[in-house]
């Protein structure tokens, strides 16, 4: 089967393998509640807020295709990303969806298969804080521990955020967003081409959220040419948050074909 | 008009804007002849090899939307890419074309530009040597001249090429292989959503090729557990050449659907 | 003759060659005065403003050791790198001179290169315009062409700059600045080793310049928390400007050795 | 004290602080025996080697001065590091040591603060497998487990190593090779400059290795034109390791300066 370019026999040389997939992850987040009327601009069309709350986030992740782990020791660059993204509560007909109107990503498979799945990836320079068991300090999860991190493009800083943990949580805003809601698209460039414009909703399999912990958290938020970052205007952040994360993606779900233009 | 990823109002934040493109660039390229066997393993259904010919280059690229040149100055990161590839020469139902097996680049928006264009594009790391008018000896194009490059993709070397200019010449060889062949491929990945596989040619406006030399050359094949290069097992290096293009990429033309699976 | 580290016999795995150097660069510039007052906080021991005028630049360069040039066409990355900078009018015991408090590069030989010749080099992501002889509107250089770059240090944006030419131009003021005087220092890491200290000027064999154009100019200081780049305060963009440099460094000469501690 | 370049009335700006350093570390290591005829070509003046083993390694670091993790979260990639190296086993003056002729890093602080310290350090692109606690078969070490990684610089493949772990170890074969044995060198530009050439013993502080797992192991050696690592030729892969471990860097001990040229 043929899932992705490149074409080989094999199929060993595709920038993406298809689903299911795994994924791992750390996250440092926060949580703010926003300006409606400059985020109305992220929207594509049909769709509205749900509420004013937002979340932005920088992580990292292991991920790889479930049953086939190979890459992790062959070439491990093909199993590790980063992600720093912008999420949004919306709705679509009723009813209420985490939307991403940005996400940014630092390997091109991370980007080609979230851009298949619907997701708005770029790639960018992200950062966040790393732990490590045996540095003092910075081993364990504890109140007071500083983490940080940012998303870059190019010559532009698009956010950069800070958490302060104070005491452990049960779990994280975002449940309440709803399901993740993407915007697969694949435009025409000639007569009798496809046009892909598909409103989805990302099938997981299990998933889980572990060492969840929340305080205090800051955010600034950039600007680039090609990036209106700023358009996510900040009120108040409500919340820093920092977890863990493992969940499987088995494939989508089509919620609404778009006519095309 | 919503032509990709992320989605604003404005539409100043795709991550590519829609055509025309310009593009203006600098190669350095061998021309050599293959195995057949291992090459075919490279071809999806329907192609065949229609000689045993095949062009390997690197190449440094100044593109942008026709009429839009403000990233020149704004950012530009998102006008230079540097793109290395393999072409054959293929059969597909007995009409000779250019078709790209391999192609690696060094941006995001190139990386996805060229996916909505069908070309099977990934990022590497590549290098070609540069000229500088005002450095002895490497400021004109002059028998005897000493080129070359690569592609390298995360721990993995793919190809290396070198190239020793002798003489000007007209044109390079690959005209002769026909228009340039390539698949738009999309993937479902739920039930009822668009499945794209579709060969296009790729519809140029404008194009000139200036600064032709063709001289001896050299190229060593690597390979990556995710980029089967060596599939491409070279017989003979017919020759180097080194050349300036200018094209515009319009559109695309719609030559075969492929049924789905 | 061991240059630099690390050893091998053959002296090839060097991270720098010997000099002498050559240089061929093109450059985007703005000159500019500045706050004097928070620049005095970027000067070491014994170094004066000669006067409040500031130049920031954004270039390519293509360099590589004297008659051996087989880098670039075995590995180009080992001659090409890009460059950013602020430099300032000094003066020391009365005399005047060019001096970089900051200076950024984006390849290792390039900065260990410059360490041992006292330049204050770290590594940055550095973008600047690119020309092609082939490209509509951009491959001249003529009144009205708009230019531009910036200097980003991991998630921090440091400067940016954009220049529009407006007519040719005989030289470029930083000449009235003086020698260029660096600062070659390697601590002590322990008792009894060397702790370098010395002002030194830098020897340049031939030099030239050429296409020197001006025109308006617009700078954007940034920050970072390891960049303070925020102590250059722009009062004025004076001109903006373009050119092309060739130059040979040969040594340094010896101005001041400064006492341990 | 202006420890490092560049100068600021701060200190702020300066590349690297001075000691002492906090490191943790996770290693994927390969322990073989080399050809010494070859190897003899990485030695400089006086040492010798004290038997054919040799250590390859890939690694990540979180690293920052005592007493000052505040970029940890500030800017988290000047605390983040990969490192890999070669090491071999020497005698200089009768004394065992471990010696590093081929150091890479990916950082500028890393790669100058190491110089400083005697490391013959160059950027290269490093990878190696990383774990994750909810990843299923790769959040624990285990029986079985495969682990790898490697290090490319520019266009070339230096080395790739693959471990497969069998069971815990009490500690790793290094150890026996003596204290790290560097070798401080920046040379003079011109005349009546200091020209440094020392051998120095890293000096630690505390020190602690957890995690050791010892298992089977390959390593495949490559080659640049700037990186002669194929001087290293295995002869037997004994085992491939994989450990964690935490220590602090004080200083340097000075075991002998060397009359320059």
């Amino acid at each position: 089967m043929i899932y992705a370019l490149p074409v080989t026999r094999s199929g060993r040389s595709a920038i993406v393998q298809p689903p299911p997939y795994l994924y791992a992850v750390d996250y440092i987040a926060v949580y703010v509640s926003i300006d409606p009327e400059p985020a109305r601009e992220l929207l594509p069309p049909g769709l509205e807020l749900a509420s004013n709350k937002a979340w932005l986030y920088v992580s990292e992740f292991l991920s790889y295709p479930e049953n086939n782990d190979e890459m992790a020791y062959l070439d491990p660059e093909l199993t590790i990303y980063r992600e720093g993204a912008v999420a949004l509560n919306v709705a679509l007909d009723g009813q209420s969806y985490l939307y991403f109107p940005f996400m940014w990503v630092d390997k091109d498979w991370a980007l080609i298969r979230g851009y298949i799945n619907g997701y708005p990836k770029k790639l960018a320079h992200i950062s966040l804080s790393k732990l490590h068991p045996l540095m003092p300090g910075r081993g364990q999860l504890a109140p007071g521990l500083k983490l940080g991190g940012y998303v870059a493009r190019n010559g532009y800083a698009l956010f950069r955020l800070q958490v302060e943990l104070m005491e452990k949580a049960d779990g994280v805003p975002i449940s309440a967003f709803g399901p993740t809601l993407t915007f697969r698209r694949y435009p025409a460039t000639g007569a009798g081409e496809a046009d892909v414009w598909e409103y989805v909703t990302v099938v997981k399999g299990e998933s889980k959220i572990t060492d969840v912990w929340k305080g205090r958290g800051s955010v600034e938020i950039g600007w680039g040419p090609n990036d209106e970052v700023n358009l996510i205007q900040i009120k108040e952040v409500i919340g820093g948050y920092y977890y863990r994360s493992f969940f499987k993606i088995l494939s989508t779900k089509l919620i609404k074909k778009i006519q095309s233009k």
